[in-house]
Protein backbone atom coordinates (compact mmCIF):
# COMPACT_ATOMS: atom_id res chain seq x y z
CA UNK A 1 0.00 0.00 0.00
CA UNK A 2 1.54 3.80 -0.86
CA UNK A 3 0.36 6.17 1.60
CA UNK A 4 1.59 9.77 1.24
CA UNK A 5 3.50 10.69 4.38
CA UNK A 6 4.39 14.56 3.43
CA UNK A 7 2.06 17.27 4.70
CA UNK A 8 0.18 18.37 1.87
CA UNK A 9 -0.36 22.21 0.99
CA UNK A 10 -3.81 22.14 2.56
CA UNK A 11 -3.00 20.66 5.92
CA UNK A 12 -2.37 22.08 9.15
CA UNK A 13 1.34 23.00 9.29
CA UNK A 14 2.68 20.50 11.47
CA UNK A 15 4.71 20.92 14.67
CA UNK A 16 7.92 18.27 15.61
CA UNK A 17 8.42 17.82 19.27
CA UNK A 18 11.84 16.44 20.19
CA UNK A 19 11.60 14.94 23.45
CA UNK A 20 12.58 12.36 25.48
CA UNK A 21 14.60 14.84 27.55
CA UNK A 22 13.73 13.31 30.19
CA UNK A 23 10.77 10.55 29.66
CA UNK A 24 8.37 13.01 31.63
CA UNK A 25 9.38 16.38 29.73
CA UNK A 26 7.55 15.97 26.61
CA UNK A 27 4.47 14.66 28.00
CA UNK A 28 4.16 17.78 30.22
CA UNK A 29 5.12 20.12 26.95
CA UNK A 30 2.14 18.61 25.07
CA UNK A 31 -0.56 19.04 27.42
CA UNK A 32 0.72 22.60 27.31
CA UNK A 33 0.67 23.07 24.23
CA UNK A 34 -2.79 21.64 23.74
CA UNK A 35 -4.19 23.89 27.09
CA UNK A 36 -2.66 27.08 25.83
CA UNK A 37 -4.58 26.11 22.23
CA UNK A 38 -7.48 28.54 21.46
CA UNK A 39 -9.36 25.86 20.39
CA UNK A 40 -13.22 25.40 20.52
CA UNK A 41 -12.66 21.57 19.50
CA UNK A 42 -10.50 18.55 18.78
CA UNK A 43 -10.18 19.44 15.29
CA UNK A 44 -8.30 22.98 15.75
CA UNK A 45 -5.72 22.14 18.23
CA UNK A 46 -1.70 22.13 16.56
CA UNK A 47 -0.77 18.62 14.76
CA UNK A 48 2.54 17.31 16.23
CA UNK A 49 4.84 15.19 15.56
CA UNK A 50 6.85 14.11 18.82
CA UNK A 51 10.31 12.01 18.68
CA UNK A 52 10.69 10.84 22.56
CA UNK A 53 14.09 8.73 22.54
CA UNK A 54 15.22 8.92 25.65
CA UNK A 55 18.41 6.88 24.43
CA UNK A 56 20.70 9.71 24.42
CA UNK A 57 23.77 11.13 26.46
CA UNK A 58 23.46 12.73 29.32
CA UNK A 59 23.03 16.71 28.71
CA UNK A 60 24.29 18.28 31.69
CA UNK A 61 27.54 15.93 31.86
CA UNK A 62 28.26 17.12 28.17
CA UNK A 63 28.01 20.46 29.18
CA UNK A 64 30.65 20.53 32.06
CA UNK A 65 32.74 18.54 30.77
CA UNK A 66 33.66 14.64 30.02
CA UNK A 67 30.42 13.44 28.41
CA UNK A 68 29.28 12.19 24.85
CA UNK A 69 27.85 15.06 23.03
CA UNK A 70 23.83 14.26 22.14
CA UNK A 71 24.27 16.10 19.34
CA UNK A 72 24.30 13.03 16.98
CA UNK A 73 21.21 11.74 18.52
CA UNK A 74 19.56 15.17 18.43
CA UNK A 75 20.14 15.86 14.77
CA UNK A 76 18.75 12.11 14.04
CA UNK A 77 15.34 13.20 16.28
CA UNK A 78 14.68 16.00 13.97
CA UNK A 79 15.99 14.14 11.13
CA UNK A 80 12.95 11.75 11.84
CA UNK A 81 10.70 14.81 12.67
CA UNK A 82 12.03 16.57 9.44
CA UNK A 83 10.98 13.29 6.82
CA UNK A 84 7.38 13.14 8.84
CA UNK A 85 6.76 16.15 7.42
CA UNK A 86 7.15 18.85 10.68
CA UNK A 87 7.77 22.26 9.65
CA UNK A 88 9.42 23.29 12.69
CA UNK A 89 11.03 22.27 15.89
CA UNK A 90 10.26 22.03 19.58
CA UNK A 91 12.55 20.71 22.02
CA UNK A 92 11.27 20.20 25.37
CA UNK A 93 14.23 20.63 26.96
CA UNK A 94 16.07 23.66 28.01
CA UNK A 95 19.90 22.44 28.81
CA UNK A 96 19.45 20.33 25.14
CA UNK A 97 19.41 24.94 24.15
CA UNK A 98 22.71 24.59 24.72
CA UNK A 99 23.03 23.11 20.74
CA UNK A 100 20.87 25.01 19.33
CA UNK A 101 23.08 27.01 17.02
CA UNK A 102 24.37 23.23 15.87
CA UNK A 103 20.70 21.69 15.30
CA UNK A 104 19.56 24.83 13.36
CA UNK A 105 22.55 24.35 11.07
CA UNK A 106 22.59 20.84 10.79
CA UNK A 107 18.55 20.17 11.18
CA UNK A 108 17.34 22.10 7.89
CA UNK A 109 14.11 23.32 10.15
CA UNK A 110 13.57 26.43 12.04
CA UNK A 111 14.10 25.57 16.17
CA UNK A 112 11.59 28.13 18.16
CA UNK A 113 14.14 28.92 21.22
CA UNK A 114 12.73 28.22 24.79
CA UNK A 115 14.53 31.25 25.87
CA UNK A 116 13.19 33.32 23.54
CA UNK A 117 9.87 32.21 24.52
CA UNK A 118 10.36 32.88 28.28
CA UNK A 119 12.01 36.47 27.64
CA UNK A 120 8.14 36.82 25.05
CA UNK A 121 6.22 35.81 28.40
CA UNK A 122 8.38 38.30 30.64
CA UNK A 123 7.44 41.00 28.37
CA UNK A 124 3.72 40.13 28.35
CA UNK A 125 4.13 40.32 32.18
CA UNK A 126 5.41 43.93 31.86
CA UNK A 127 8.91 42.72 33.29
CA UNK A 128 11.19 44.57 31.12
CA UNK A 129 13.82 46.17 33.82
CA UNK A 130 15.81 44.67 36.76
CA UNK A 131 16.45 41.77 37.43
CA UNK A 132 14.91 38.19 37.70
CA UNK A 133 15.89 34.37 39.08
CA UNK A 134 16.70 31.63 36.97
CA UNK A 135 16.28 28.01 37.94
CA UNK A 136 18.24 25.69 35.80
CA UNK A 137 20.53 22.61 35.62
CA UNK A 138 23.96 23.49 36.03
CA UNK A 139 24.67 22.78 32.43
CA UNK A 140 21.63 25.42 31.42
CA UNK A 141 23.74 27.79 33.95
CA UNK A 142 27.15 26.99 32.82
CA UNK A 143 25.94 27.52 28.72
CA UNK A 144 24.60 31.08 29.81
CA UNK A 145 22.06 31.46 26.57
CA UNK A 146 19.22 32.34 29.04
CA UNK A 147 21.45 35.09 31.00
CA UNK A 148 22.40 36.50 27.23
CA UNK A 149 18.51 36.62 26.07
CA UNK A 150 17.68 38.43 29.50
CA UNK A 151 20.67 40.83 29.22
CA UNK A 152 19.54 41.52 25.48
CA UNK A 153 16.11 42.59 26.96
CA UNK A 154 17.77 44.81 29.21
CA UNK A 155 17.13 42.25 32.36
CA UNK A 156 19.57 41.20 34.83
CA UNK A 157 20.25 37.67 35.84
CA UNK A 158 20.27 36.37 39.53
CA UNK A 159 21.20 32.46 39.72
CA UNK A 160 21.52 31.86 43.68
CA UNK A 161 24.30 31.15 45.68
CA UNK A 162 26.35 27.71 44.55
CA UNK A 163 25.44 26.53 48.07
CA UNK A 164 21.62 27.12 47.41
CA UNK A 165 21.80 25.29 44.11
CA UNK A 166 23.50 22.21 45.68
CA UNK A 167 21.46 22.30 48.54
CA UNK A 168 17.77 23.48 47.35
CA UNK A 169 17.70 23.70 43.15
CA UNK A 170 19.44 20.53 41.82
CA UNK A 171 17.91 18.17 44.65
CA UNK A 172 14.53 19.57 43.68
CA UNK A 173 14.53 18.58 40.17
CA UNK A 174 16.45 14.85 41.29
CA UNK A 175 13.61 14.21 43.27
CA UNK A 176 11.16 15.27 40.53
CA UNK A 177 13.27 12.63 38.73
CA UNK A 178 12.95 10.24 41.15
CA UNK A 179 9.10 10.89 41.39
CA UNK A 180 8.84 12.41 44.94
CA UNK A 181 6.86 15.25 44.34
CA UNK A 182 6.39 16.57 47.71
CA UNK A 183 9.82 16.72 48.74
CA UNK A 184 10.77 18.52 45.19
CA UNK A 185 7.63 20.78 45.75
CA UNK A 186 9.05 21.99 49.27
CA UNK A 187 12.58 22.20 47.91
CA UNK A 188 11.51 24.60 44.66
CA UNK A 189 9.22 26.61 46.68
CA UNK A 190 12.36 27.70 48.82
CA UNK A 191 14.72 27.84 45.72
CA UNK A 192 12.39 30.45 44.26
CA UNK A 193 11.30 32.48 47.60
CA UNK A 194 15.12 32.93 48.33
CA UNK A 195 15.72 34.24 45.11
CA UNK A 196 12.99 36.40 45.35
CA UNK A 197 14.66 37.73 48.17
CA UNK A 198 17.54 38.20 46.70
CA UNK A 199 15.83 40.81 44.27
CA UNK A 200 14.74 38.54 41.67
CA UNK A 201 10.99 40.29 40.58
CA UNK A 202 9.83 37.19 38.98
CA UNK A 203 11.67 33.34 38.58
CA UNK A 204 12.13 31.59 35.33
CA UNK A 205 11.88 28.24 35.74
CA UNK A 206 14.64 26.81 33.18
CA UNK A 207 13.93 23.25 34.07
CA UNK A 208 11.42 20.96 32.72
CA UNK A 209 11.37 19.26 36.20
CA UNK A 210 10.70 22.33 37.72
CA UNK A 211 7.06 23.20 36.72
CA UNK A 212 5.99 19.96 37.88
CA UNK A 213 7.54 20.53 41.61
CA UNK A 214 6.31 24.02 41.93
CA UNK A 215 2.64 22.83 40.47
CA UNK A 216 2.13 20.03 42.85
CA UNK A 217 0.59 22.08 45.31
CA UNK A 218 -0.22 25.43 46.22
CA UNK A 219 2.39 27.95 47.34
CA UNK A 220 3.51 31.54 47.76
CA UNK A 221 6.36 30.58 44.68
CA UNK A 222 3.52 30.05 42.22
CA UNK A 223 2.71 33.77 41.23
CA UNK A 224 6.68 34.38 40.84
CA UNK A 225 7.00 31.79 38.77
CA UNK A 226 7.46 31.71 34.44
CA UNK A 227 7.27 28.55 33.27
CA UNK A 228 9.44 28.13 30.36
CA UNK A 229 8.33 24.81 29.45
CA UNK A 230 4.51 26.76 28.65
CA UNK A 231 6.13 29.52 27.45
CA UNK A 232 7.63 27.23 24.95
CA UNK A 233 3.88 25.65 24.25
CA UNK A 234 3.00 29.63 23.57
CA UNK A 235 5.46 30.35 21.23
CA UNK A 236 4.28 27.61 19.06
CA UNK A 237 0.58 28.23 19.24
CA UNK A 238 1.90 31.53 18.16
CA UNK A 239 3.94 29.79 15.13
CA UNK A 240 1.22 27.72 14.30
CA UNK A 241 -0.94 30.58 14.10
CA UNK A 242 1.59 32.89 11.62
CA UNK A 243 2.42 29.58 9.55
CA UNK A 244 -1.30 29.20 8.67
CA UNK A 245 -1.87 32.64 7.97
CA UNK A 246 1.02 32.72 5.91
CA UNK A 247 -0.26 29.28 4.16
CA UNK A 248 -3.35 30.69 3.80
CA UNK A 249 -1.54 34.14 1.94
CA UNK A 250 0.00 32.01 -0.43
CA UNK B 1 23.53 16.02 5.30
CA UNK B 2 22.62 12.10 5.19
CA UNK B 3 21.31 10.62 8.46
CA UNK B 4 20.05 7.45 9.43
CA UNK B 5 16.43 7.69 10.77
CA UNK B 6 15.94 3.94 10.63
CA UNK B 7 16.32 2.33 13.94
CA UNK B 8 19.28 0.05 14.01
CA UNK B 9 19.54 -3.55 15.05
CA UNK B 10 21.41 -2.30 18.31
CA UNK B 11 19.12 0.38 19.52
CA UNK B 12 16.03 -0.36 22.02
CA UNK B 13 12.54 -1.33 19.87
CA UNK B 14 11.26 2.16 19.08
CA UNK B 15 7.25 2.14 20.37
CA UNK B 16 4.50 4.13 18.07
CA UNK B 17 1.59 5.98 19.36
CA UNK B 18 -1.18 7.11 17.62
CA UNK B 19 -2.53 10.27 18.93
CA UNK B 20 -4.71 13.58 18.31
CA UNK B 21 -7.85 11.79 19.43
CA UNK B 22 -8.08 13.93 21.15
CA UNK B 23 -5.03 16.41 21.82
CA UNK B 24 -4.86 15.74 25.13
CA UNK B 25 -5.22 11.52 25.44
CA UNK B 26 -1.74 11.62 24.17
CA UNK B 27 0.16 13.63 26.58
CA UNK B 28 -1.78 11.21 28.91
CA UNK B 29 -0.90 8.21 27.59
CA UNK B 30 3.03 9.31 27.45
CA UNK B 31 3.28 10.46 31.32
CA UNK B 32 1.44 6.80 31.92
CA UNK B 33 4.07 4.94 29.89
CA UNK B 34 6.72 7.04 31.41
CA UNK B 35 5.06 6.27 34.85
CA UNK B 36 4.50 2.53 34.37
CA UNK B 37 8.66 1.62 33.13
CA UNK B 38 10.38 0.40 35.99
CA UNK B 39 13.19 2.66 35.00
CA UNK B 40 16.16 4.24 37.53
CA UNK B 41 17.73 6.65 34.83
CA UNK B 42 15.93 8.43 31.86
CA UNK B 43 18.10 6.15 29.64
CA UNK B 44 15.96 3.41 30.56
CA UNK B 45 13.17 4.75 29.73
CA UNK B 46 10.95 3.15 26.66
CA UNK B 47 11.93 5.26 23.12
CA UNK B 48 8.67 6.14 21.12
CA UNK B 49 7.44 8.48 18.74
CA UNK B 50 4.18 9.93 18.53
CA UNK B 51 1.62 11.02 15.82
CA UNK B 52 -0.85 13.92 17.21
CA UNK B 53 -2.64 14.85 14.29
CA UNK B 54 -6.23 15.82 15.40
CA UNK B 55 -7.42 17.12 12.22
CA UNK B 56 -9.15 13.80 11.64
CA UNK B 57 -13.03 13.03 11.59
CA UNK B 58 -14.94 12.43 14.46
CA UNK B 59 -14.92 8.68 15.75
CA UNK B 60 -17.94 8.16 17.67
CA UNK B 61 -19.89 9.93 14.41
CA UNK B 62 -18.64 7.62 11.91
CA UNK B 63 -19.35 5.08 14.29
CA UNK B 64 -22.99 5.51 14.74
CA UNK B 65 -23.39 6.37 11.33
CA UNK B 66 -23.34 9.49 8.82
CA UNK B 67 -20.01 10.57 9.68
CA UNK B 68 -16.46 10.31 7.44
CA UNK B 69 -14.33 7.39 8.37
CA UNK B 70 -11.27 8.27 9.59
CA UNK B 71 -9.40 5.59 8.81
CA UNK B 72 -7.34 7.50 5.88
CA UNK B 73 -6.20 9.68 8.15
CA UNK B 74 -5.21 7.01 11.12
CA UNK B 75 -3.39 4.79 8.11
CA UNK B 76 -1.50 7.76 6.92
CA UNK B 77 -0.19 8.47 10.92
CA UNK B 78 1.07 4.84 11.09
CA UNK B 79 2.71 4.87 7.71
CA UNK B 80 4.83 7.73 9.39
CA UNK B 81 5.05 6.44 12.38
CA UNK B 82 6.15 3.03 10.78
CA UNK B 83 9.18 5.37 8.22
CA UNK B 84 10.12 7.07 11.53
CA UNK B 85 10.99 3.36 13.04
CA UNK B 86 8.14 2.00 14.83
CA UNK B 87 7.94 -1.48 15.36
CA UNK B 88 4.44 -1.61 17.23
CA UNK B 89 1.66 0.70 17.88
CA UNK B 90 -0.21 2.24 20.57
CA UNK B 91 -3.30 4.09 20.16
CA UNK B 92 -3.76 6.79 22.77
CA UNK B 93 -8.21 6.44 21.82
CA UNK B 94 -10.15 4.13 22.75
CA UNK B 95 -13.12 4.59 20.43
CA UNK B 96 -10.35 4.27 17.40
CA UNK B 97 -9.95 1.05 18.37
CA UNK B 98 -13.28 -0.14 16.42
CA UNK B 99 -10.89 0.11 13.27
CA UNK B 100 -8.14 -1.76 14.95
CA UNK B 101 -8.05 -4.84 12.75
CA UNK B 102 -8.61 -2.37 9.43
CA UNK B 103 -5.17 -0.75 10.48
CA UNK B 104 -3.71 -3.93 11.74
CA UNK B 105 -4.35 -5.38 7.82
CA UNK B 106 -3.26 -1.97 5.83
CA UNK B 107 -0.78 -0.97 8.74
CA UNK B 108 1.92 -3.45 8.58
CA UNK B 109 2.51 -3.14 12.22
CA UNK B 110 1.85 -5.45 15.51
CA UNK B 111 -1.38 -3.11 16.99
CA UNK B 112 -1.94 -3.25 21.13
CA UNK B 113 -5.50 -3.43 21.82
CA UNK B 114 -6.50 -1.26 24.72
CA UNK B 115 -9.78 -3.84 25.45
CA UNK B 116 -7.05 -6.27 26.11
CA UNK B 117 -4.80 -4.94 27.36
CA UNK B 118 -7.38 -3.95 30.27
CA UNK B 119 -8.68 -7.43 30.48
CA UNK B 120 -5.11 -8.01 31.47
CA UNK B 121 -5.48 -5.88 34.23
CA UNK B 122 -8.73 -7.11 36.03
CA UNK B 123 -7.19 -10.06 35.56
CA UNK B 124 -4.12 -8.96 37.35
CA UNK B 125 -6.90 -7.78 39.95
CA UNK B 126 -8.18 -11.41 40.00
CA UNK B 127 -11.72 -9.86 38.65
CA UNK B 128 -12.41 -13.40 36.40
CA UNK B 129 -15.75 -13.72 37.61
CA UNK B 130 -19.44 -11.49 37.35
CA UNK B 131 -19.19 -8.02 35.76
CA UNK B 132 -17.95 -5.06 35.48
CA UNK B 133 -19.08 -1.75 34.25
CA UNK B 134 -17.60 0.36 30.91
CA UNK B 135 -17.75 3.86 30.84
CA UNK B 136 -17.09 4.81 26.71
CA UNK B 137 -18.14 6.97 24.20
CA UNK B 138 -21.31 5.96 22.25
CA UNK B 139 -19.02 4.39 19.73
CA UNK B 140 -17.07 2.20 21.85
CA UNK B 141 -20.22 0.52 23.85
CA UNK B 142 -21.89 0.36 19.76
CA UNK B 143 -18.72 -1.30 18.51
CA UNK B 144 -18.66 -4.25 20.70
CA UNK B 145 -15.18 -4.58 21.34
CA UNK B 146 -15.12 -4.44 25.01
CA UNK B 147 -17.91 -6.30 25.55
CA UNK B 148 -16.45 -9.32 23.42
CA UNK B 149 -13.29 -9.14 24.94
CA UNK B 150 -14.58 -9.22 28.50
CA UNK B 151 -17.15 -12.02 27.24
CA UNK B 152 -14.10 -14.08 25.67
CA UNK B 153 -12.81 -13.93 29.68
CA UNK B 154 -15.75 -15.00 31.39
CA UNK B 155 -16.95 -11.12 32.55
CA UNK B 156 -20.04 -9.96 32.25
CA UNK B 157 -20.65 -6.21 31.06
CA UNK B 158 -22.76 -3.53 33.10
CA UNK B 159 -22.86 -0.26 30.55
CA UNK B 160 -25.85 1.20 32.58
CA UNK B 161 -29.07 2.91 31.35
CA UNK B 162 -29.84 4.99 28.18
CA UNK B 163 -30.86 7.85 30.60
CA UNK B 164 -27.60 7.54 32.93
CA UNK B 165 -25.17 7.20 29.85
CA UNK B 166 -27.09 11.08 28.74
CA UNK B 167 -27.05 12.14 32.02
CA UNK B 168 -23.42 11.62 33.66
CA UNK B 169 -21.22 9.57 31.40
CA UNK B 170 -21.39 11.37 28.22
CA UNK B 171 -21.78 15.16 30.07
CA UNK B 172 -18.62 13.72 31.91
CA UNK B 173 -16.56 13.31 28.80
CA UNK B 174 -17.73 16.61 27.24
CA UNK B 175 -16.73 19.14 30.42
CA UNK B 176 -13.02 17.41 30.60
CA UNK B 177 -13.20 17.97 26.62
CA UNK B 178 -14.20 21.85 27.75
CA UNK B 179 -11.47 21.55 30.37
CA UNK B 180 -13.96 21.83 33.21
CA UNK B 181 -12.74 19.24 35.25
CA UNK B 182 -14.53 19.72 38.56
CA UNK B 183 -18.16 19.06 37.21
CA UNK B 184 -16.22 16.40 34.81
CA UNK B 185 -15.27 14.96 38.43
CA UNK B 186 -18.78 15.14 40.12
CA UNK B 187 -20.56 13.11 36.63
CA UNK B 188 -17.80 10.85 36.46
CA UNK B 189 -18.15 9.51 40.08
CA UNK B 190 -21.84 9.54 40.24
CA UNK B 191 -21.38 7.40 36.74
CA UNK B 192 -19.02 4.81 38.56
CA UNK B 193 -20.85 4.34 41.89
CA UNK B 194 -24.66 3.93 39.77
CA UNK B 195 -22.64 1.24 37.73
CA UNK B 196 -21.12 -0.48 41.22
CA UNK B 197 -24.86 -0.33 41.97
CA UNK B 198 -25.98 -2.29 39.32
CA UNK B 199 -23.59 -4.84 40.46
CA UNK B 200 -20.50 -3.71 38.72
CA UNK B 201 -17.28 -5.19 40.72
CA UNK B 202 -15.35 -3.00 38.70
CA UNK B 203 -15.60 -0.01 35.95
CA UNK B 204 -13.55 -0.52 32.76
CA UNK B 205 -12.80 4.01 32.16
CA UNK B 206 -12.92 3.29 28.13
CA UNK B 207 -12.50 6.37 27.19
CA UNK B 208 -9.33 8.69 27.51
CA UNK B 209 -11.07 11.74 28.76
CA UNK B 210 -12.60 9.87 32.07
CA UNK B 211 -9.10 8.67 33.91
CA UNK B 212 -8.69 12.50 34.02
CA UNK B 213 -12.27 13.37 35.45
CA UNK B 214 -11.63 10.72 38.11
CA UNK B 215 -8.39 11.62 39.17
CA UNK B 216 -8.89 15.23 39.54
CA UNK B 217 -9.81 14.57 43.44
CA UNK B 218 -10.21 11.55 45.56
CA UNK B 219 -13.15 9.81 45.99
CA UNK B 220 -14.88 6.50 46.84
CA UNK B 221 -15.65 5.56 43.08
CA UNK B 222 -11.32 5.70 42.01
CA UNK B 223 -11.04 2.22 43.59
CA UNK B 224 -13.13 0.75 41.45
CA UNK B 225 -11.54 2.21 38.02
CA UNK B 226 -9.27 -0.11 36.16
CA UNK B 227 -7.91 3.06 33.74
CA UNK B 228 -7.86 1.61 30.04
CA UNK B 229 -5.22 4.64 29.12
CA UNK B 230 -2.59 2.85 31.96
CA UNK B 231 -3.46 -0.25 30.93
CA UNK B 232 -2.79 -0.04 27.68
CA UNK B 233 0.90 1.76 28.90
CA UNK B 234 1.47 -1.22 30.58
CA UNK B 235 0.95 -3.57 27.75
CA UNK B 236 3.89 -0.88 25.86
CA UNK B 237 5.90 -1.86 28.63
CA UNK B 238 5.31 -5.67 28.87
CA UNK B 239 5.61 -5.65 24.59
CA UNK B 240 8.91 -3.31 25.04
CA UNK B 241 10.21 -6.12 27.31
CA UNK B 242 9.79 -8.77 25.26
CA UNK B 243 10.79 -7.11 22.09
CA UNK B 244 14.24 -5.95 24.20
CA UNK B 245 14.62 -9.56 24.71
CA UNK B 246 13.80 -11.33 21.60
CA UNK B 247 16.66 -8.70 19.84
CA UNK B 248 19.19 -9.80 22.58
CA UNK B 249 18.10 -13.67 21.76
CA UNK B 250 18.83 -12.96 18.38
Amino acid sequence: MSVTVMSSPSDSPLLGVLGGMGPLAAADFLAKLAEETPATRDQEHIPYVAWGVPQIPDRPAAILGGGASPLPQMLRGIAALKQAGAQAIAIACNTAHYWHDDLLREGGLPILHIADAACDLLAERSITAGSVGLIGTEGTLQAGFFQQRLAARGLGCIIGSAEDRQRLMLPAIAAVKANDLPLAHTLAVQAVLRLHEAGARAVVLACTETPLAIDHAPSAAAPLCIDATRALARACVAWHRRASKARGDA
